[in-house]
C-alpha cells in the first residue's frame, strides 16, 4: 500500500513537473522576448545552456552559479541623474527643518534655492556633504520607511512615472531566466546598499541579502527606551565602484561571478575579475545608443560625452580585447520598458 | 482542454506535495534525534511550526526566514583555543621563511620557540601581530588553498581528529531542520570570514555567501602577468564580535534574524537585536557544562572561568530577563559529536 502510494507520487510528480516546467524548456517559448536575435542574445542562451548541462565541459555546479548586475544604467535609467541623488536632494528640506542652522550654509542653501543651474554646478565635495547629511544619523528602520515612502511618491521628470517603472524589461527577463536556471542574481551597485535593498525584491526579484553596494558604517546603540537600534554613521566602509566592485563581491559573496553585466567605466574591474576566472564566464556592457527610446551617451562610437555612466573608447577597446559583449540598446533590445 | 490539464496539474501537485512533505511533518520522525526532550527542544519545534504555518499568527514569509549562528563554541569546539588562532601559529614558520628578519623579532621568536607557557602569555597586541602577518599579504585564492590544505591535515590535541569533526551533531541537525523549513542559515562569527568560508559548505551546509565574520580589507590589483587578483590587506573593516555582530548582519544581510544562537558574551548584542524584532523571535545560548564529553566553563553557575567563550552571571541574568533559552550541553544534548 505504502509502496503503491509512492509509485503513484513519483508518477504524478513526474507528470506535474513536466507540465509546469515545460514552458522554459521548450524551444518554442522564448525566455527573452524583449531581446532581438543577435550575438548578445545568442551568447546569453549558449552560456546558460552550457553552464547548466551536466554533460557539458562548461557545466557549473548549482552552488557556484553567481551572476552580478550593476544597477544604474544597467538595470534601470541613470540619466539625467542617479535616482539616489534625487532622493538626497529631496530630503534636504526635512534635514534643514531638524537643523535650521543649515539653511544658510552651503551647499544646503543652494539646494533649497531650487536654482537648477547652480545645483548642477555643485562640486563632488558638496554632493558628499548632502549625501552625508541625508543618508546618515537615523536608525536603519526609519531610513527604510523614509525611502519606501519616497520611492512610491517620486516621479521621473521625462516619463512622469515612478523611478521603479524605469527598469529595463530585457534585463528583468534575463534575471528571471538566470534564476530559472539556478543562478543566484546579485546587484553590485555604486549606490548605497541600504537604499537599493528597500525595493530590490519587489522590483527585481532580488532579496536584500543579494544587494551589494557602497557600505556605510552602522553603530549598535540603545534608544531612550533601552531598545537596540542600528544608527547609520557618516563613515564609508566600502566605495562599491570601480575596484570596489570586485572587492565588495569578495566581501559579501566570497565567490567569483560567472556572469557580470555593467554599462560604464565603474564596472570595468567587475568584468575583468569575472572574465579572469577559469571556465565559462560571460561579461556584458549595455551601450546607451538610443536617444529616442532612452538616452544616448558614450563618448565611444561618436556618442555624446556626459558625466554619468561614461562609456569611453578605452572601455570599448577593452571589451573587444577581453571578449566582453557590448549590448546595443537600439539594436539588441526590442522593447525597453514594460509600460511601452 | 487547457483548463482540464491545469486542474489535473493542480490536483496532482497538491497530492504529491502532501505525500512528499509528509515525512518532516509527522510526529513519528524526530528531526532532532541528538536533542533530549526538554524546554529547549520544545521551544525550537514550536518556533518552527508556528513560523511556517500559514494559518498561525506567528507565520513568517519564506523570504524573511533568517537564522544566525555563532561558530566557535556554538557550532564546534572552541577550547582550548580558537581553531583559527591555531592556524595562525602554524603559519608562522612559513611566514618567517619568506621574511627571515622576523625570526629574531617578537612575538614571532616566541612562537618559533614552541615554549607553550611563553606562548600562552602573549598579549592581545602580540596576537594581532601574528594574525596580521599570517592572514594578509597574499591573494584570496592562495589563502583559500592554504587553509584548505591545513584544515585537512591539522588535528585537535584532545580527540586527535580534524577540527571539522568537532562540530556539534545537535546543531548540524538543527541547521538541517531549519533549512528543511525554508530558513536561510547563516554563520555570524568573530573569526575571519575568509577562513570559515573555506569549509562552511562542506561542514555545515552553509555556502560562503552566508558566512559573516570579521571583515579584512582586500585590494584589487594586477599580478606580474596582468591578471587581476584580490590581495588581503592588514586592515580591519569590521570586528564581527559583540556589537559588531548585529552591525555585520545589517551590512551583509540587511534583515533582522528570527532565530539567533550563541554561547558567550560576544553573542549578547546579536541575541538582543534578534529578540527586539516584532513577531516570533527565538534566542538561544549553549552552556558548556559538560567537562566529561566536551568542556565546562562559565563563570556562571559555578563553572570555571576561562578567557575563551565567557558565560558570566550577567549573561545568564539577561537570558532570563529577555527570554533567551540556555541550552545545557550536559542535559539537552543526547549526543555531542557524530564520531561518538
Amino acid at each position: 500500500m505504502e509502496f503503491d502510494r509512492r509509485q503513484f507520487a513519483a508518477l504524478v510528480l513526474g507528470t506535474a513537473a513536466s507540465l509546469t516546467l515545460a514552458a522554459p524548456a521548450t524551444a518554442q517559448s522564448d525566455p527573452l522576448p524583449s531581446w532581438n536575435d543577435g550575438p548578445a542574445k545568442e551568447a546569453i542562451v549558449k552560456f546558460v545552456q552550457a553552464t547548466t548541462d551536466a554533460a557539458s565541459l562548461n557545466f557549473v555546479p548549482l552552488a557556484e552559479r553567481i551572476a552580478t548586475f550593476d544597477q544604474d544604467g544597467t538595470l534601470w535609467v541613470e540619466h539625467p541623474i542617479y535616482t539616489q541623488v534625487v532622493y538626497c536632494f529631496d530630503r534636504v528640506p526635512a534635514v534643514v527643518k531638524e537643523k535650521p542652522e543649515l539653511a544658510n550654509e552651503e551647499p544646503f542653501k543652494t539646494v533649497l534655492s531650487g536654482d537648477r543651474e547652480a545645483i548642477g554646478k555643485l562640486s563632488m565635495d558638496d554632493l558628499l556633504k548632502i549625501v552625508g547629511a541625508t543618508l546618515t544619523g537615523m536608525d536603519v528602520d526609519t531610513f527604510r520607511d523614509e525611502v519606501t515612502a519616497w520611492i512610491a511618491a517620486a516621479r521621473d521628470p521625462r516619463w512622469k512615472r515612478p523611478f521603479t517603472d524605469l527598469t529595463y524589461l530585457p534585463q528583468i527577463e534575463l534575471l528571471k531566466y538566470l534564476r530559472a536556471n539556478g543562478f543566484k542574481t546579485y546587484i553590485v551597485t555604486g549606490g548605497g546598499q541600504d537604499f537599493v535593498r528597500v525595493y530590490s525584491e519587489r522590483v527585481y526579484g532580488i532579496p536584500p541579502e543579494q544587494v551589494i553596494g557602497s557600505i556605510g558604517g552602522v553603530s549598535y546603540q540603545y534608544d531612550k527606551d533601552g531598545r537596540p537600534v542600528l544608527i547609520k554613521e557618516p563613515k564609508l566602509l566600502l566605495n562599491d565602484d570601480n575596484a570596489g566592485k570586485p572587492e565588495g563581491i569578495h566581501i559579501e559573496i566570497g565567490r567569483r561571478p560567472y556572469l557580470a553585466f555593467g554599462n560604464s567605466t565603474g564596472d570595468r574591474q567587475m568584468l575583468e575579475y569575472t572574465k579572469a576566472g577559469v571556465g565559462p564566464r560571460l561579461a556584458m556592457l549595455v551601450l546607451h545608443d538610443d536617444a529616442a527610446r532612452e538616452y544616448a551617451y558614450g563618448p565611444a562610437r561618436g556618442l555624446p560625452d556626459t558625466k554619468i555612466g561614461r562609456f569611453p573608447q578605452e572601455l570599448d577597446d577593452e571589451a573587444t580585447k577581453d571578449g566582453w559583449f557590448v549590448v546595443s540598446m537600439k539594436n539588441d533590445w526590442r522593447r525597453i520598458f514594460a509600460f511601452e
